[in-house]
């Protein structure tokens, strides 16, 4: 079952169009303003203020370039691209903010384990322990072939690198470093203890990691672990190392199959299906009533780019969908990938008569993830019937107007889901972990797979 | 001939012991605090406050391991392990200053060309243009056995490589996007114009980058280049390429002949000599008066840890020193690693008897570099005869006092600098490269190697 508690991630990319492709162009929108220091500082203040447990920034390494193997359309859009490395703004928003967590998006495929466990580390400690870390594998050929690869790693081997660079990482953040190992003894002149510092031995089929962690424990070790699979390996990826799954579907009977089958397959990993957090992708638009809500949604929508959608799908599944007819139902077309999206596509409505078309306007602003609109009052009867409904823990809110969606939400939505204990009204312990878990609960959970390379002095660590 | 005006650097490494090993240990030294947001805020508004140009950060890769195979002497002084990576902590200094560069250390041995640049693109943006990027190419073993590989890729292929990735850098900075590539054409639905955003077409023996760059041009496009090799290929390379060269000796003799050789270097390479500001290696130890600067100077000494400087040195030179009895004179040890050692420093001081003891108290509080003790004006007269008598821009200001050691300088000898003509009183223009070059030259100047990759409608591109 789901917290009484809903909890909620401003959900964002460094970029022009994010989810709500084309929105850039509304009268007054500041998506162009994804490179400017005060946007994330601004956007950071704002969700702490709403007391949101953290921001979740997605994140690409390659440009879209498979709608018809040219850029042409995602330029146009700023579809993802440009875009900038979110890690690097995190620094900045930490130091405007108390509670808030960044759960920030880096792929294994394209890191050295040593090095990126070093940079999560680095922000752990910058921010006292509120960094996350949404792990993923990267499904680009883009950034394959401009990231030192032929051609991109098969699926199922993505998965295996990204096993065994969590196995490393674990190593380094929990086996490496003993908590009472800095001793910062000035009189005998030593910093650290050489005697509680411990050398991993990691030999592996990707990865080769004898030494020691060259960074101290941050306040969490392991940051909060995030996970978005979808196909089957990725699930169980998610269920056995996540403890946030962000998944993003319209209608919440939908997320409740994913969410039933997320919990089982935690329990089967020896864990607590209840300690992973489910969080559903959700576009709010809202207003002092339902009328200027509904306004402002109409006119959001007018600048949706059918096209940059199809686009930015045609990355997502690798799959070129520039050459269809944009009114031609899919059933018509007769190749196995555009088949595979139909029956993807009748799954989430069997009632509609799928064309690229309509793919492109059911995508709207909310990007095929849940869509509120109306008053706080309205917004907040569907958020918790949602809620209810499909047993998610919470909502990584979309934003289609950058410093306005965030600050609407908080002023119409979040008052009234408090008003009725829905919404919490302070923040638990200091790290982002705590903000999930409670306070005292800054480290990984005992039944997760992480805790098992804890350095102990019974163990066989090398 | 140097400037009138002499330019500074603060000059850190994001560790316990940096170039002053052991001064950790001195009562109230915060050098522990190396990992805390609030020490890299405060230490850029001080920055700031004296009118630096930048902050210089170095950083390794690899715990410092050669010293009798072993880390327990890096740990005890904390001598560059522990350690956070520099790069994520630089958001939040630009967040709190106007002006200040960010020179940072990021090696090309490790990362992706095209990640990296995005990398630098993101920080250049969100500073506002005020990057720099010292370019290394990581000498230590124990970072090449984590990171990947069996053993260091040679010296001279390192090399190799960094001109490789620098040229694969310059075309995603330089060429890739023109400079009105982004139209923000709301009505037409055109944020970027796809005919002016170029694929760079690399094919190379290092790194192939077929596609264009995935980041909009940043204020400086390629961020200030610093390097600091002292190797024949190195000098070559920091001459072809650096706009500022890092250098550490201790007399103005020897720096004077490093800086004819560089800018003979970097006119045969075609540029104006002056356009290459030489920064030397500095320790200053100021106070209200001669008595109290020199009292701090014996007790800041009094710490050092002659076997963590060994220690450090052993990693720096990848020769294990720990075998050696402190007190014999390396003339003594017939090992061609050891003659070399001996040969350097005798090079440095002829007159000194060389033993590793005297290494140890040679290196002392100042890591080898220039030492300046005294009152405000002492220090003045000496950096004044330096500078003239080496050729030097500036210098690399360590923080052996962190917190303390920035803002005495501020205090005692920049205000007398100023006085005489030789501190600057006002920033020019807004970016790190316009601090060196004058305002209205935020990008490359004409006669750098990387504004040939500039895209022109009647070159070649791909």
């Amino acid at each position: 079952m789901a917290d009484k508690i809903i909890r909620f991630n401003g959900f964002k990319q460094a970029t022009v169009s994010h989810a709500a492709v084309g929105v850039w162009r509304h009268e007054g929108n500041q998506s162009h303003r994804y490179n400017a220091l005060d946007y994330w500082v601004e956007t950071a203040k704002t969700l702490e203020a709403g007391l949101f447990d953290g921001l979740f920034v997605a994140d690409v390494l390659g440009v879209l370039d498979t709608h018809g193997g040219r850029i042409d359309e995602t330029l146009k859009q700023g579809a993802q691209t440009p875009s900038i490395d979110p890690l690097l703004a995190v620094s900045a928003m930490a130091a405007v903010t108390k509670h808030l967590g960044f759960a920030i998006t880096v792929s294994t495929t394209y890191e050295q384990p040593y090095l990126l466990a070093r940079k999560l580390t680095s922000l752990d400690h910058l921010s006292g322990g509120r960094i996350g870390w949404n792990v993923v594998t990267s499904a680009l050929e883009s950034a394959a072939r401009n990231l030192g690869y032929d051609s991109q790693t098969p699926h199922d081997e993505r998965y295996a690198i990204a096993e065994e660079f969590l196995e490393v990482a674990y190593k380094l953040w929990e086996g490496s470093w003993e908590d009472d190992a800095v001793v910062l003894d000035r009189a005998n002149g030593v910093f650290a203890d050489p005697a509680k510092v411990h050398a991993i031995g990691h030999k592996g089929r990707y990865f080769s990691v004898p030494d020691a962690f060259i960074a101290e424990p941050s306040p969490q070790r392991t940051p909060l672990l995030f996970q978005a699979g979808s196909s089957s390996i990725g699930k169980d990826f998610a269920a056995h190392h996540a403890e946030g799954i962000f998944i993003s579907v319209h209608k919440p009977e939908i997320a409740r199959r994913i969410v039933d089958d997320i919990r089982q397959r935690a329990e089967r990993f020896g864990r607590d299906p209840a300690s992973v957090k489910i969080f559903a992708m959700a576009t709010v638009v809202t207003g002092p009533d339902d009328v200027s809500a509904q306004a402002l949604h109409r006119a959001l929508s007018a600048t949706v780019s059918t096209e940059g959608h199809l686009a930015r799908l045609s990355a997502i599944l690798q799959l070129d969908l520039s050459q269809l007819d944009p009114d031609v139902p899919l059933e018509y077309v007769a190749t196995a990938g555009i088949q595979g999206v139909l029956e993807m596509y009748t799954k989430l409505d069997p009632e509609r008569r799928w064309t690229p078309r309509a793919i492109g306007e059911f995508l709207g602003i909310a990007g095929g993830g849940a869509e509120f609109v109306g008053s706080g009052n309205t917004v907040a009867d569907e958020i918790e019937a949602w809620v209810d409904a499909s047993g998610i823990d919470g909502f990584n809110i979309t934003d289609p107007m950058p410093l306005r969606s965030f600050a609407d939400f908080g002023t119409f939505v979040l008052p009234e889901l408090r008003r009725r204990g829905r919404a919490r009204t302070h923040y638990e312990g200091k790290t982002y972990r705590e903000s999930l878990y409670g306070a005292g609960q800054p480290r990984l959970r005992s039944d997760h797979p992480g805790r098992a390379f804890r350095y102990s002095t019974t163990g066989d660590d090398a």
